[in-house]
C-alpha cells in the first residue's frame, strides 16, 4: 500500500484554448488516481465545507480517503493561467483554507505502508506526517518555490527520505549544479538512494546507486493542460514500484515508463478528465506503445 | 559514399574553462570527422592560404580533400562564447575571408553520391552544389540565424530534400510551431520523409514517415565544449545511413543512436580533440553502454 500525504484542492485553471472553474485538483488528487491503477493508495489531507460531494465520490472510488479531514473552512483553492505554448505557468490566486490548520492525523491502519510518498509541498506538513508512521520506504518530492525559499529544510529533508522526485529546474535550484547528472548524483550524497529528475516533453533521468538511466517521453502532438503530470508521473512510478513489492534497477526503470505513460494521459486532457475514465487496458496499450518507438535493438 | 558541402574554419572558443585560439573547426570538418568512422567521406569546401598545413593533414586523414579549394585569401572564422553552463553561445567575431567567394566546384568523381549533405548555411552555396550533382538522397540542416532571416527561402529548399536535420529552436521557428511533433511532421509536410529534431541534452526526435520516434541523449557530466555537437551527430547520423546502404525505419533509429555516440565524444573535449583520437572500439563500447542504460524491458 501507498499512504500519500497532499493537498486536495479546487483548481481554477486558464489555458490560451479553454479555462475551467474550481475542478477537482492538488498533488494528492493526481498522484493518488494515478497510482490506483497500480495498487492500493490511501491520500492524508484535508478539505473544506465547501468541498463538492461528487469530487469526493469521484477520489473514493480510487484511494482510500479515511487520511482525509472533512474540515469546516474552505478548501485549498489554486488559480493559475498557462501562457500560449503551455511551457510557463503563472499563479493568480492561492489560498491555502483549511489546509494550514488541519490536524494531519493518520489513522492507525494506515500507518505502516510500504510507501509513504510525501506530496504536500509543506516541510512541516511532511514531517508531522512522517512522525506518525513507519513505512518501509519514503520518497519525497517537491516544489519550486520551496527549492528557492527553504533550500537548507529541504536538504536535511532529504537525509530522511529513501527516493525523492524532482524537475530539472528544482534539481539544479537545490543542488546549485546547472548539469543535471551532477545535480541528481548531488542530490544522492544527501540522502536518497533513488532520484528521479523529471524534465516534462524531454523524459527524464533516473538515478540508481551510481547509475543514471535516461528515458525519453510519449512524443505527444497535443497537450491540452500540463497541470499534476508530475504527480501523474510519481503515481505510475510509485504505483508500479509497490505492485512489484521490490525495488531494483529493474523495477525503477519500469517504474519510470509507467510514470511517463501516466503523465501523458494528464496532459492529454483537461485537468483529472483523461484520469477519471482510463481503463487499465489504455495504460498496457500505451506502454507498448511507448516501448515499440523508444526502444529499438542496433 | 557521402560528399559534406559545408565550412572549414578556424575557431576560436571561449568557454568558462578554457579559451583556444585558431583551432581547426567548421561544420564539414566536424561532420567528415564523425562520419568517416562509418564510410568514405568527401568534403566540398573552401580554405584560404593560411589554412595550417597540420589542420590538412589531420582533415586529410579522414576525409577525401579533393572537393576543397584553397584558394588567396583568409579562410573562414568564427570566434564565440560560452556562458557559464555551455548552454548559450555568443558570437564575437566572425570573418567569412574566401568562402563566399569560394568555385564550389564538385570534382566529377564525386558527383555521384549515395548522400549529399548540405550543411553549408548558405542556401546560394548549397544550390550551387546540389546543381553539379546527382545524389541518391540529399540531406539539409541550417543554423538559427537562418531560420530567422530567410524562412522563405528554406522553405522552398526543403522540397529538394529526402531529410532534413535541425535543433529543436530552429524547428520551431521554420514551422512556427511550439510543440515539436508538430513543428517535426510541418516539417516533413515541405518536403523531407525524414527529419531529425535535435535537442542537445534532452536527446532528439526521429520523424520518419507518419512515425515519430523519441530517444534520449546519453547523460554526460562533464560537457567541455559544445562546438560542432550537431554536426557530429549529423555525421554518426549518416555515416549510418551509408554504411548500410539502405533507408529502413530500424536503420534510421540506429543512426539516431551512432549520431548521439558521436555527439557525446565531441562535447566531452574541447573543439575536435576527441573525434582526431577516436577509435572504432570507443564508439562500439560507447553504443553498447547506450544501449546499455537507455533501453530496459517491460
Amino acid at each position: 500500500m501507498i499512504v500519500c500525504a497532499g493537498s486536495i484542492a479546487l483548481d481554477t485553471t486558464h489555458t490560451p484554448f479553454k479555462s475551467a472553474k474550481r475542478i477537482l485538483g492538488g498533488s494528492a488528487s493526481y498522484f493518488g488516481i494515478a497510482s490506483s491503477f497500480f495498487t492500493k493508495t490511501a491520500l492524508v489531507s484535508a478539505v473544506g465545507s465547501d468541498f463538492p460531494e461528487d469530487y469526493w465520490r469521484a477520489l473514493e472510488k480510487h484511494c482510500d480517503l479515511a487520511g482525509v479531514e472533512r474540515a469546516e473552512g474552505k478548501t485549498f483553492f489554486f488559480e493559475s493561467k498557462f501562457d500560449f505554448d503551455l511551457h510557463n505557468r503563472t499563479a493568480l490566486g492561492l489560498e491555502e483554507g483549511v489546509f494550514p490548520s488541519a490536524k494531519w492525523s493518520v489513522p492507525e491502519y494506515l500507518q505502516n505502508p510500504e510507501i509513504l510518498f510525501l506530496n504536500s509541498h509543506h516541510p512541516a506538513v511532511d514531517a508531522k506526517v512522517l512522525k506518525q508512521m513507519r513505512p518501509r520506504l519514503v520518497f519525497g518530492d517537491t516544489i519550486e518555490y520551496l527549492t528557492r525559499q527553504q533550500k537548507p529544510l529541504l536538504l536535511e529533508f532529504l537525509k530522511k527520505t529513501d527516493g525523492y522526485v524532482l524537475n530539472e529546474t528544482e534539481a539544479r535550484i537545490l543542488s546549485g549544479e546547472s548539469n543535471l547528472v551532477k545535480a541528481g548524483k548531488k542530490i544522492q550524497a544527501q540522502g536518497p538512494e533513488i532520484v528521479v529528475v523529471k524534465k516534462g516533453e524531454h523524459g527524464g533521468l533516473l538515478f540508481y546507486g551510481s547509475e543514471v538511466f535516461p528515458f525519453p517521453a510519449l512524443p505527444l502532438e497535443n497537450i491540452v493542460d500540463p497541470t499534476g503530470a508530475g504527480d501523474c508521473f510519481a503515481g505510475g512510478f510509485l504505483g508500479w514500484i509497490d505492485e512489484q513489492n521490490k525495488v531494483s534497477e529493474t523495477v525503477l526503470r519500469q517504474a519510470c515508463y509507467y510514470g511517463t505513460v501516466m503523465a501523458s494521459f494528464c496532459v492529454e486532457a483537461f485537468g483529472l478528465n483523461n484520469l477519471l475514465v482510463l481503463e487499465e487496458k489504455d495504460i498496457h496499450k500505451r506502454l507498448n506503445e511507448y516501448h515499440r518507438i523508444a526502444f529499438c535493438e542496433v
